[in-house]
C-alpha cells in the first residue's frame, strides 16, 4: 500500500458490512473516518466532497449502489440515477455505474445484493492495481528525466496541481503514484504543490499526503507556477484527469490549463496520469463538449482553516454579497500535453494512440 | 476624484501636518485610516502592505522622506536607504526617492523640510493626474473593443489581476482607471476579478473598490481565467505593472504571466496600464534581471477573513510546518502583450516605442 494511513481512502469492512471513508473535508487538520450506510450517505459524501478525485468517486458510487440495494433491492434504477447526478464532469462515476448496471442486469433478484457488493469490491481492488501500474509506467519517465539532468543536480522538480494522490483514488493515486514509484526507485524528488483554489486540495491534501510519505515538497499559490518554470525550477509537470477525450484533451481541476500553457512556453514536459476508465471514448474534443461543473460561490468567498486556538472555522475573505463564478474544471488541449500515462503505458495525446484503448477497458 | 471614498488612499492634511493612509490590510472588512508620523511609520506601512501598488508606494516613500526630515533634518540619507529597502520589485519607489534626493540636493538646510513636503505633495498630485490620463488613454481602447463586438452583445468583459485601482495609487489607479473612464464614457462593462492569492488583493480590494463605484464585477479564483477565455467570456485583459523594462517585459503581481499566456492562446488582447515612472529604462529584459520579492510563507499558509461572529481572524489552511515558497511577482514577456497604456498614449511593447519615453519622465 502506498500510503501510511491506517486504511485506504475507502474501505469495505467484511465483519461489520460497512463502507468507511476518510472525510477529506476535515484534512489536513483532522484525520476522521465516516461510515457510509445508505444511498443518501454515499450521495452526500460525493456531493460534499468528503470523497473526491475521479477514481475514488467511481468506487464510492459503486458502493453506493450496494448500499442502496441493501436498503431496498428494487432501488437499482433510483440509485444509478441519483449517484450519476452527484457530479457532472468526472467520467469514472458514469463508468463505474454503467458497469454496476450492466453486470447486475444479468443476475437474479436473490443474488443482486451479493453481486453488487462483489462488483464494488472488484472495482475497488482493480483501482488499487491500476493506480499502482500507472505509477510504474510514469516512474520510468521521471527516471529518464532525472538521468538526463546535468550531473550535480540535486533533485528532479515535479509540479502538480490539485490532489491526484492516494486520497483521490482508493490507494496510490494517479499523478502522485508516479511520484511515489519514482521515489521508490531512487529518483531524488522534490514536488511543487499548487495550492489549488478554491478548495485548496493541494495545500490541504497533497501536502498532507506527501508529508505522510516523507516526499520533499513545497507549497506555492496557483499563481506561482509560471514564474517557477521561467526560472528553471520545474523539470516536469504531472497532473491527474477527471475526463480525457479520445483526441487527448484533458479535463482536470480548474487551473490545469494555465500550468500546461506555462510548461509549453518553457519547454517543460507536461503529463496527465489517469486510468483508462477516465477516457471518454465518445468525445472528440474537450472544450465545449465536456460539461464543466459549477459549484457554489461560498467555496471561493469562505475559507476553512484552523485558528490560533486550534478550532477549525470558516472565514469570509471577500466583501459580503460579492458575485462569484466557480467553475471546478478546465480543459487542457492535447497540443499542450506531452503524454498520457495510463496503467497500460504512456500514449501520445491523439486519437490514433488512444482509440485502441477502448478495447482494453473492462 | 474617481473613488467614492472620503479621501484618497494617501492624503496630506495641511492643518494637522500629518499624512493619512487607508489601512489596506483591514479591507474589505473595515475601512480604517492610519496616520503616518515618522519614518518608521512610513517604512512599516510599505513593508506590511498597509499601502501597496506601485504608484502608491512611490508617493508614500516621498512622504516618508518628509516625515524623516521632520524628525531630524540630517536624516535624508538614512531615510532614502531605509525606504528603498522596503520592497525590491516596484521601480516607482526608487524613482520617487531619486527625485526627492535630486531635488533636495539643491536646497539649503533651512529649506529642506519645506521643500521635501512640497515635492512629496507634487508627486502625489501628479500621480492623480497621471492616473486619470492613463484611464483616458485606455478608455479609448475599450471603447473600440466594445464597438467591434457583435450587435446584441450585453457587455464588454474585462479581466484584471490583483488591484491596480484607486487603492494602488493616490486615486483612479492604472488598470482600473481605464475601467472607470470607459464606464464614464458609456461602455457597458463587466469585470472578472482574479482573487489574487496569496494576499487576495482582487477578492479584498478590487471587489470592494468596484463595488464602491457600482461597476458590475464577478470574483473568480486565479485558476479560472483560462477557462473563461476558452469559453469566450473575456474580451480584454488589463493589468497594472510594478516594473516594465525598456523592451516591454512587464513585471506584475505573481500570476499575471499565466493570464497573459491564456489571453495569447485565445487571441484576446492583453494590456498593461502604467505610469511612465514604472518603466525601468536601465533594464533590457525582465526575466532574471528584475529582482523578484520573496515574502513570508505565512501569507500562503494563513488567511485572514471575517468569521460568522464578525471577528476578523486568521486561520491556517495547510498542515502545520509545511515548506512554502512565496514569490510576489512574475514577468510577462513583451511578446504576450498587446500594448502598454501610459499617460502619454498606448505604446507597442518594444524598445523603439518605449525608449523615447525616458525624455518624458520628470
Amino acid at each position: 500500500m502506498a500510503n501510511k494511513l491506517r486504511q485506504q481512502s475507502i474501505c469495505y469492512d467484511v465483519d461489520r458490512d460497512n463502507v468507511t471513508i476518510i472525510d477529506q473535508t476535515r484534512l489536513p487538520h483532522e484525520l476522521t473516518y465516516v461510515t457510509l450506510s445508505t444511498l443518501d450517505d454515499a450521495c452526500h459524501a460525493i456531493v460534499s466532497m468528503q470523497v473526491r478525485g475521479a477514481p475514488l468517486i467511481g468506487v464510492t458510487a459503486a458502493y453506493g449502489v450496494y448500499l442502496a440495494l441493501r436498503e431496498n433491492p428494487g432501488k437499482l434504477t433510483e440509485a444509478i440515477a441519483r449517484l450519476a447526478a452527484t457530479r457532472p464532469t468526472a467520467v469514472n462515476l458514469r463508468w463505474a455505474l454503467q458497469r454496476m448496471e450492466q453486470d447486475l442486469a444479468m443476475v437474479s433478484e436473490q443474488e443482486i445484493l451479493a453481486s453488487a457488493l462483489r462488483i464494488a469490491r472488484e472495482i475497488e481492488q482493480e483501482d488499487v492495481a491500476i493506480c499502482e501500474a500507472i505509477g510504474e509506467q510514469g516512474a520510468q519517465l521521471l527516471k529518464q528525466l532525472w538521468l538526463a539532468k546535468p550531473k550535480g543536480s540535486q533533485v528532479l522538480n515535479v509540479l502538480t496541481h490539485c490532489n491526484a494522490g492516494a486520497l483521490a483514488a482508493v490507494d496510490w493515486g494517479t499523478a502522485l503514484a508516479v511520484v511515489y514509484k519514482a521515489a521508490e526507485q531512487g529518483v531524488p524528488l522534490h514536488v511543487w504543490v499548487d495550492e489549488t483554489r478554491p478548495r485548496n486540495q493541494g495545500a490541504a491534501l497533497t501536502c498532507w499526503e506527501l508529508g505522510q510519505h516523507g516526499i520533499p515538497h513545497t507549497l506555492v499559490v496557483d499563481n506561482a507556477g509560471g514564474h517557477l518554470m521561467q526560472q528553471g525550477l520545474v523539470d516536469v509537470c504531472v497532473v491527474g484527469s477527471d475526463r480525457t477525450t479520445i483526441n487527448g484533451d484533458v479535463c482536470n481541476k480548474i487551473g490545469t490549463y494555465l500550468k500546461a500553457l506555462a510548461a509549453f512556453d518553457n519547454d517543460i514536459p507536461f503529463y496527465a496520469a489517469l486510468p483508462i476508465s477516465t477516457i471518454d471514448f465518445s468525445l472528440e474534443a474537450g472544450v465545449g463538449q465536456i460539461p464543466i461543473e459549477e459549484r457554489h460561490g461560498e467555496e471561493v468567498s469562505h475559507i476553512t482553516g484552523m485558528d490560533a486556538e486550534g478550532n477549525v472555522r470558516s472565514v469570509r475573505v471577500t466583501p459580503a454579497g460579492v458575485a462569484i463564478s466557480n467553475f471546478a474544471f478546465d480543459v487542457t488541449p492535447a497540443r499542450l500535453i506531452s503524454g498520457i500515462i495510463t496503467e497500460r503505458g504512456v500514449y501520445a495525446p491523439e486519437r490514433a494512440a488512444l482509440a485502441p484503448l477502448a478495447q482494453k477497458l473492462n
